[in-house]
């Protein structure tokens, strides 16, 4: 019934949006489910129809141009998109396909954006070397931290907890994803309060610390507590970009150009994790980038978080690489990390990155100023070379972590 | 290392949250697995924190209430949320839980929302009751279309084809998802265009027909688009819910509550879709309610995209139920209807319902117009419980419909 073909293995694209999809057929052949998949995804229902021309077809039909076992990249012409909007891309080429009948497992593996479309986004206000440059941290890892229980401090515990480990030796923290605005810690008392705190340690060391203060809520609210963090001299602040969305994403990035946009990604996992389904971090991680943010959670590789080295590395890569003249993203590695892991994530992941330790420093035996030095200690260790085991023997807060985590 | 017990299957929920999972653990047992995912999603982490006191805990630690088998329900206290804020929600109890290593899969099944929190929550502007008095369709289903093919006409041609369809007895047009402003067929010229349409059929036969131009776009555009179509006397708009985000629906529902919001879902298969993994369509059914949408596609049970019969139903009931006194949502039924269809989808999913036909419309042999006839001879026969096979002895559109694509 369906009869259109978008099948042309010797097809050459050339300035055309190209998606890279798993493909597993469901009682149809394959070809036949690579043509659902372009067609859906395009101009083509599940059946002809009287309106489409010739000449329509021509000009906008995609190209399945590659098949490789069950892996299909298509090329999708850039009169099928409009320009610098995000959620008609996808709703074309992640939306309805995966609903359809005909797929057992669908994957959007990889977009391959042409240059015409990456310039119609901003991408993003500051980048990895505008954190370098404002840290005046220019080779190793920036040492944060996620302030723990996730929920249940006070804005006064953690404002107190906040200027505590800042002295200790931590270079960034940051709320965790569900500390928005609660009855006994709200957004505005908590900013204040931490802010001040980093107003002190400038005064106090002369150093640039970052607190990252989480927007997180209604679009409304979020860019007025965006606007709160600015007018307060704060300098970044941390979105969840899949729970808040693309559009809020794209809107928050554009009116904020000179703040630090830490990205976080709960959710994901309901997305990326089955390696069948969904869509790929690298994707997400590529429209994170289009959309604007200066730092990404990507993964670690070694923590409580699931990701594969190769995986993790090939975003990480993504992120720090030129691409089409939009600033570079600092990867951000959290999630089940401590000291002892530490020179494994650098070695993984390299030096231009967050380390984010949360119950890896709030757990530390001696308390959480000893869990500061000790991936302070870590980090130090890593970059001179030394073994952790080496630099334990000098070092009593490393050696207290390692005795408790192991390495 | 891991030591908070969250698990009471004695306790008896009350005024909490209530989340439903299926749990597959990854090489560690059930109950440890189920202890990870209530202290992930509120107020624990990987290893014991010094932070954490047992005032905090005891206040905000949620209760795995129940385990059958694979299912589990947690009931969270609603100090853990920011009321009206979906995102946080979100964040917690469907965040970083679906990335952690020590669960191979897991599915949020359900989500049992709270008096308090639903009316934190404006919900739908307009609701079914609202869409049924303004075209004064009372009884069956509204009959609807999608323009096909998804993108390739122009404005001026799309004009034409919905003056012709509606003179043919269609009640209700909206744009494909991939439709949004293209350079051959813009939002405005198109929305102009229609919209005088629209106006030309309620000169000539009094009724009121409906026309929903997607506005799905950045924040800002989106807005102004909505603001465009509600200018230009247009009743209603289409968004993708996913695509566009939680924060940008929730902003455009309370910025619009005399338009009629018809959700489209297009990405959802990438979260519903495997039922041991991601979000089930019952919980973005009950986001989409709170957040404002006053029509929802919920899937057909009979077309070219999955969803049970037992799903669909589920989602529907629900979206037409009382929910502590916010508006009714008007499921609608898309993808991969035709006439002879329609019979089953009405005994599945009754008669509140917009019933679009796409291909089912385009596709009819013998042109547009003959297929807006079919769809509603195909309602008429049903609404008065007579079989196709009868009707169409006197209906000859409806028969040619069944000849091509059977019943």
């Amino acid at each position: 019934m369906y009869n259109l073909n978008f099948i042309d293995t010797k097809y050459k694209p050339k300035n055309e949006l190209i998606a890279e999809y798993h493909v597993e057929p469901y009682r149809i052949d394959f070809r036949k489910a690579c043509n659902h998949i372009a067609g859906e995804s395009s101009i083509g229902t599940w059946t002809d129809i009287g309106t489409l021309s010739k000449e329509m077809f021509k000009r906008l039909k995609p190209t399945v141009f590659s098949i490789k076992k069950d892996k299909i990249k298509i090329a999708y012409p850039l009169d099928l998109f409009e320009k610098g909007n995000m959620s008609q891309i996808l709703s074309s080429i992640a939306g309805n396909i995966f609903g359809m009948k005909s797929v057992k497992h669908l994957r959007l593996i990889d977009i391959d954006f042409p240059k015409e479309l990456v310039r119609s986004f901003k991408g993003p206000g500051m980048g990895l070397e505008d954190i370098r440059n404002f840290t005046k941290i220019k080779d190793r890892p920036i040492a944060g931290t996620i302030y723990k229980p996730k929920i249940g401090l006070t804005d006064k515990e953690q404002a107190k907890l906040a200027y505590r480990i800042y002295k200790a030796g931590i270079d960034f923290s940051k709320d965790d994803e569900n500390l928005c605005s609660m009855r006994f810690n709200s957004f505005r008392d908590r900013t204040v309060r931490i802010l001040e705190v980093i107003d002190k340690i400038k005064d106090e060391e002369g150093r640039n610390v970052i607190y990252v203060p989480n927007v997180t809520a209604p679009y409304e609210e979020m860019m007025k507590r965006t606007e709160f963090v600015y007018e307060h001299g704060g300098k970044a602040i941390m979105m969840d970009i899949l729970t808040t969305g693309f559009s809020a994403h794209e809107a928050l990035s554009k009116d904020f150009r000179k703040m630090i946009i830490h990205g976080h990604r709960a959710l994901h996992g309901a997305l990326t994790r089955d390696k069948h389904e969904g869509i790929s971090m690298l994707v997400i991680a590529k429209i994170a980038r289009l959309l604007g943010v200066s730092s990404l959670h990507t993964g670690t590789v070694v923590g409580k978080m699931e990701g594969t080295k190769e995986e993790v590395s090939e975003i990480n890569d993504f992120l720090k690489s030129k691409w089409f003249g939009l600033k570079r993203v600092m990867p951000a590695a959290s999630g089940g990390l401590h000291p002892g892991l530490i020179p494994l994530v650098m070695k993984y992941l390299g030096n231009d990155l967050i380390i984010n330790c949360g119950g890896g420093l709030w757990g530390h035996p001696d308390g959480y100023e000893a869990g500061v030095k000790a991936i302070r200690q870590s980090i130090d260790a890593t970059m001179e070379g030394i073994s952790l085991r080496d630099y334990s023997k000098n070092h009593y807060e490393l050696r207290r972590a390692l005795e408790k985590w192991g390495s």
